[in-house]
């Protein structure tokens, strides 16, 4: 049997921002299975945050991309073809299969094996999958939000922060959510219950705000962005808070350097922490345990923006670095 | 029995430093005891770098020595007459007993009862007691040293930064020392074990330095003084390194702003705490049980500067907070 795979290769770095013609769509033949390999047809394909890093050649958590190969992506697929005694045809699987139709594996890249039965199956790339990962293990492990504390989400209304904030709700939190509109603002009371939400771009007084939202202050933060939205923030933190560190985008290029956190560490007695989902994707399952009843419970809202069909994942990518989408960008093929 | 208390009592704020004239001599009947309470002669006075901020009226995570009270100080002392059960004369008690002769307790103000076998009454202010403590909490719980890991420690010559590089010796890391004269540094090496010792002051490399001196990066830092040593440290991490915030003196006025440090938290997954001794006191015990097979093994080397006599230990403050001192300063009366 011979077919066809389409794939979106990585054709050039960035130079300096990232725009869809960076990739380049490209065929080839679906080289025939060895003993303990498996075939997988994929469904729906990521667009992360985290790409932004991969496509470049700077050093990183993770090897760039080379030039030339398939871009890497997590995914959900079916699979079609099996010599490997795990992995039966029909089964269907979460895993780094790339920007493309089909890819061959040996199971080294399975994240793990999805249920169709827990919902639609897109739901395993974000609630069930690397975001709803991200959200639960950085909060709950590193924020360890406990009954009636405050816990303030920046990036409240995107993918991982959305998460935060309704697993923070579902424990008996306060949860108060900094974006940059007012639609996503909406979105944070009304589709992700926040208690308060503030929008950082026409806020004239930050901590002004911050204080009247957080009456009792700052327990918990989960961080996406640094700069001058995390010092305002801790402004407001309590004796025994804790933070993780989930992204540093909002760090200008003219505010690398900000007021020394040390004295506040001290004072407070708070814990930073850094948080890499990649560390701890080898636990998803654990993870998936913790998320599913919230989910069937309907306590995780999420949107979804759907790009149909291979060729129009580098336009998601855009929109998701350019922030004007809604919701998690899905590409469904 | 009518018995006379002589006492150091706090006369005067800092000015805006603090001088051995803001504390003066005062003379008091003893009262007779209640039922409940027991007299403590003390035997040993403590002076420690946490007065700085006992004798000022600034918000702090303990209330302020009143104008008028006696200055609050750890003290170790002999039961020598009790109408409490719990307490026997003869027996050796720690805890706040204040820079005075005397002082009458109804147990709540120790911290706990002392061994005299264990060595020199006096090593229960320091090797035995808060010093001893907050090198082995900060150092055990939140730097978590590994066998093999490298340790740095600021103020590494100090009577806490001592004790920090001998235990994180004693459980098998590589330990380096960050002081600031040659005489210190010798002492590093010499008395308290370190591997490595840089004088920050004369260095005109620090992270040069500190890269030589860390050739396999830096996994756990104990911090007392924050600023651009710290920044220096920080750029030296390893994935996973554990950060133990213990004093910020480092931050000159001019200093308070510095790099951002959550690009490297996130890069390199580090998390760092705030650590108050106050916090833990209550689980003295649970340290001492700890320090004390290393302090028999020989393994806590120390020293201590000793003042005669009640009226001396405003000089010995002063020479604590000038830095002149050699080792731990006690006054003994």
């Amino acid at each position: 049997m011979s077919m066809k795979n389409n794939k979106l290769v990585l054709a050039d770095r960035p130079n300096p921002s990232i725009s869809a013609d960076i990739f380049q769509l490209a065929e080839e033949q679906v080289t025939p299975l060895s003993d303990g390999q498996f075939l997988i047809k994929n469904h729906y394909l990521s667009v992360d945050p985290a790409m932004r890093g991969w496509v470049t050649d700077m050093p990183n958590y993770i090897p760039p991309v080379e030039i030339g190969a398939v871009m890497r992506s997590f995914a959900v697929g079916e699979v079609v073809e099996s010599k490997h005694p795990d992995y039966t045809v029909g089964e269907f699987v979460y895993g780094l299969f790339g920007w493309q139709e089909f890819a061959v594996s040996d199971g080294s890249d399975i994240e793990r094996k999805v249920n169709p039965s827990d919902g639609p199956l897109s739901i395993n790339l974000h609630v069930l999958g690397m975001t709803g990962a991200t959200a639960w293990f950085g909060l709950t492990e590193i924020g360890d939000p406990q009954e009636g504390e405050t816990v303030v989400v920046s990036t409240a209304a995107g993918a991982v922060g959305s998460m935060v904030g309704q697993i923070a709700k579902a424990r008996g939190c306060r949860t108060v959510g900094i974006t940059g509109s007012d639609e996503k603002a909406r979105r944070c009371l009304e589709e992700f219950g926040y208690d308060a939400v503030l929008n950082y771009k026409t806020a004239t007084d930050l901590v002004g705000d911050l204080v009247k939202a957080c009456p009792d202050g700052v327990d918990v933060y989960f961080d996406n962005v640094s700069g001058p939205i995390t010092d305002a923030v801790m402004s407001l933190f309590n004796i025994g808070a804790r933070m993780t560190i989930c992204g540093v985008i909002g760090i200008a290029p003219d505010q690398v350097n900000g007021p020394r956190v040390s004295r506040t560490m001290l004072v407070k007695r708070a814990r930073m922490q850094g948080f890499l989902i990649f560390d701890h994707m080898h636990r998803l399952s654990e993870a998936v345990s913790g998320l599913q009843p919230l989910y069937q419970a309907g306590k995780l809202s999420f949107s979804e923006e759907i790009f149909e069909g291979l060729s129009s994942a580098p336009k998601g990518l855009e929109s998701l670095l350019a922030g004007t989408n809604q919701g998690k960008v899905i590409v469904r093929l």
